[in-house]
């Protein structure tokens, strides 16, 4: 009962201490650009709370996705798991999403309605979003409740197919399960990255069954604790949609017009990551240094993922490595040696930190012109 | 499902993270000195979990608990105010504690079965802890409540007496209810300490009617979210037991013997807060500088609290100005112009942060051996 | 189990933090704002170059006193005392402060010439500041360099007359020698602060003879290896003057308008500390919580130095401790139990940090409008 | 004079301080493995003190090498500028380096006797070092200075090559002037790296001309403000010597066994910059986990180089990006899916950070054995 009175006593409080608290501050609030044409969601659509085995309430995962500025998540409760039964033994399977709308009602953070449909090998987990009714997803064969996913118009995506403990080789096996799926159209997504682990193969499967490449953070504890406390920001998916709302990102996730991130990996069809990192980069300014054929380019990242780039231009640095990072928010100078003075230049560097293949960085062009 | 797997995997990365993690680091253990003949145990005895309007698994509470290495808790979930009623409806009140006790089998921490009496003024909030069965505290007269706990061998608290939200001048008044229950021996204790608030008015009514003074976070969220990441402990009632066990802390408590911490703010009878600073403080080394009569001195705080003193001799300091503070886990160095050399010194500080009672300070000595 | 080796992982990132730096900033630049009638200068007056027993070029303290925003030195170099002079034999007692000019000369820095005059006890070292030539300052009798101090209308002031290298029991002695000069008015001030060391009874002294307060860095080496990487300030005077002119500085120095500041500790005539301590803290804002009767107000702390108070009003807090912190720069709220609500509140609180003289906090009143 | 009595008693406050200051400490002390056969020695030699154009007493110069744990410097003063001449007449070009000498006396930093040659281009400015009399390096003729060095059996190498003041395109120009030097044994060294500037193009010009490769800091003000408080090393050069002493330096530096360092910019042959990043990562462990086929490897960066790698092998990882950095003195765990379980592996990883030749990383494989 104190704690509502209490909680606007914090938020005084917390405007006072600002200044001292920085060195012990949570998770920051994430930011990517928006890419031509799309506006650029930040969405988390696996996480659990107590209404499977996760250990809070649902408004916790309302109240961590504002944190870290997501635009949307998913409570994607186990139908299958609920080791809180016992102790919570609500019939409605949707339960969880309606808290936490309520919750989120006056944010504008989009709640996805999903379910987990948990098994064994080869089926593994997988994520429904988008479901008009959780509990139609009950069925004793796995396939029955694909189908009824499917009757639904959900999203359906793979969770870790990588798991070593459903496949001792850390490697994700296609099997006909999957295979039937995604040629029926019940299956449209792949997680490429989940919780800490990155899979090149599921990156590949992605690529080669064009599924949509999901990251998530199929958080259980809480946020703070797996990821933020450890210098993390959770893994998320960057969906470009048409326009933010339930709809607009469905039609993208169908689409898959995503990236996943995680701190500094990036991870997407290129059509994407690469008009991504374009616009991760503002071009500060452009001149050259007195009256030398050195020209200083400020750049400044302005997306929550620090950029490793390499130099791939024939044209040489006058100082800075080839090899260079600039941190989420900041920004650097790199001193090009053009060798004759030029009105503009194509700057091309190579984002060692991203994936549009297993192994292969994208190469990023933009035009500078020179003030 | 995923999870278990997952904490031991970052288990593992942890270690391997460790040193990037220093700005995100959650809550720290706490550690206070043990008194002569008392160990001094850390507890935190007011907090709420989804059993009544807290927003985590009780689980979450034992783990907050461990991780700021406190040794004894209780789920004190109000009995008559529970918002989540409709999704769990267990009937048995003792549920959190049950729930907590497992998650804690393994640990050294001790769980206190309790629970909140909540009325309005001039009742009140208060916990009974130490009950052997929450469900007979269900009453509808308070008196009747107090009673059942009473019957139970409670040990009985009145919570943040001077809330404001029950007393607009922010000012505990003491009832008749009160007056009557602590002539019954059905009160006992008394929050001095609530959240981040400190009532003066509230340590002189513990020290007039020889209640014990309590410290409590009274969390209902995040301890990382309305603490750490403010920068600050949860507050802490230190019980001085002659053993740690919950019978030991119980009769400590009916003893009276506690000194309510939050932060560098202590406050106690200066029969167990003198002690307490005593043992806070060790003498490193104390050794006159070559050949002058400037006596060096390195002091050791070996607290989790800041400690704050003032000069009290009539020698003077040689650098330091008298007014110091000896950080949680630091030394100090100070000199002190003894204007002859002496073979042993009576060093006196007034411990400015603490309180034995209303705007009164602590003196505090040690008997220091020169080399 | 797994909690002792979350626990041993713990420690280790405890232990981790230690090693590292988290931030590398150098000298802060130091604020302090102006009282009624007088522009507040940042000035230290006590300082070496190669041209005596420094180690860097006199252009290094201009840079270092730029960079923690001073607003007036002077190089004293020892009149008597010249190691390098081999390397530097330039006959020009004057030179390091013309270098120093040279370098100082497109910023608001102001340098004053000063010299050291150096002896032995009783004599002891001496600064005479606003020479006209410190060349005429060379004599084999102290008393007749302060005799030409006097004849160039020098401001001349005692060093480290506590100093226990020149007095064991690191005391100041009051020798004929200084009695002499102080009543031929050629002995204007004393160092109460030197380097890291505050005398109480050097503050004595100046306060029964009516000498100036000052602090000085008397620094050799480089400021931030001395200070700034301990995380300290150097010792500074405040000179409380008309104008930020060498005549305003000089005028103000002879009226003993001045505070010593070193970090958190402030030493000054009650007529300067106290409105300098006043003028320190700004009321951000005043109004009462609700319909209760508790006053929340806001104060910011616009010096440079941590202030430590403790509430001296009848009323009492609602939350802090009545001992508190503002750290620099920072903003603090407290709330306040004014039992009836209040159109306005004298605000009284003593400054626990600062010395009006030995052992004595000044007392602070501000008057608070309430909204 | 009371400097000296002062820095024992900061010595003792800062033992006392050390907790408290690490936010705010200074250059760290840097350290590299040996590599078979050699030891690593840390080198700077280039810098400038007050008896050319720098701004400090050569004092400071060793200072800061003992700060940042270094083993030789030389105090390359140039031979014809000398800005202070006015007020340092000493007509010895030696005198800095006797100054070093005395201050280096008790300590195990080398230093080693060395001058700068300085001319406009196409000579520009070069440092000889290891001679026996700077005094005899004075001549009118550029081509007479190298001759009297290498009549000294000076170590010569050429100073910022590509500096953008004496080429506008910020390219080397190898002029005949050095052509000449280079056939007559007269020039030895390149520096590869100057302050922040690396140059690609004089690195291909030393593997070309077979010249060693240097890195120097340059320094004319402190190190702290050019280097340590933007949160960077001084660049520095590791030389691969049979031992510790100014004869092994001097004969390691004649036989090109370098790699220039400039924080996580590593720059050397390949016979030397491979086997330093070999030796700089320790295999602390390597271990499958549970039945899977998943092994786990913890590796230790021991060098104070942060290390940036990319994933050589055709097996992949578990979680982490095949791009991944080692912080410098820190701990990660990579996890390789091997497909079978393996009794040894051969771990290969791309240095992204460092070069062999222009645009070439060092491919690093370490041999495995698993527990």
């Amino acid at each position: 009962m104190k704690n509502t009175i209490i909680t606007l006593a914090l938020l005084f409080t917390f405007l006072g201490l600002n200044a001292q608290t920085h060195s012990h501050s949570g998770a920051q609030p994430l930011s990517y650009p928006n890419i031509d044409g799309y506006v650029t969601l930040k969405t988390d659509l696996h996480m659990h709370s107590v209404f499977s085995d996760g250990k809070v309430w649902p408004t916790i995962r309302v109240e961590e996705a504002l944190r870290e500025n997501l635009d949307a998540i998913s409570l994607t409760e186990h139908l299958e798991y609920q080791p809180h039964k016992e102790d919570i033994p609500h019939p409605d399977r949707n339960r969880a999403y309606h808290l936490a709308m309520e919750e989120a009602k006056e944010h504008e953070l989009l709640i996805v309605p999903g379910s987990e449909i948990t098994r064994s090998a080869p089926v593994g987990h997988n994520n429904a979003v988008f479901i008009t009714d959780a509990n139609e997803l009950l069925h004793d064969d796995a396939k029955d409740a694909f189908t009824a996913a499917k009757k639904q118009q959900a999203f359906v995506f793979w969770n870790h197919p990588a798991w070593y403990a459903q496949s001792m080789a850390g490697t994700p096996i296609l099997s006909d399960f999957q295979k039937e799926r995604i040629k029926k159209s019940e299956l449209h997504g792949i997680e490429v990255i989940n919780t800490v682990d990155y899979s090149e193969e599921s990156l590949a499967l992605a690529l080669e069954n064009n599924l949509t490449i999901m990251g998530t953070s199929d958080i259980h504890g809480l946020i703070d604790w797996s990821y933020t406390q450890k210098g993390n920001h959770r893994p998320i998916t960057l969906v470009f949609a048409k326009e933010k709302s339930i709809e607009g990102l469905k039609v993208a996730l169908f689409a898959g017009r995503t990236v996943a991130v995680y701190n500094d990996l990036l991870v997407g069809k290129a059509s994407y990551l690469k008009p991504l990192l374009k616009a991760s980069i503002e071009i500060v300014s452009a001149a050259y240094i007195g009256k030398t054929q050195v020209l200083e380019i400020e750049l400044k990242n302005i997306s929550s993922s620090d950029l490793l780039f390499e130099n791939a231009m024939s044209f040489t640095f006058y100082d800075s490595s080839p090899v260079f990072e600039i941190p989420a928010g900041e920004s650097k100078i790199i001193k090009i040696k053009t060798l004759n003075r030029l009105g503009s230049l194509d700057l091309k560097l190579e984002a060692l930190g991203a994936f549009t293949a297993p192994k292969e960085h994208p190469m990023i062009e933009w035009k500078i012109n020179v003030e």
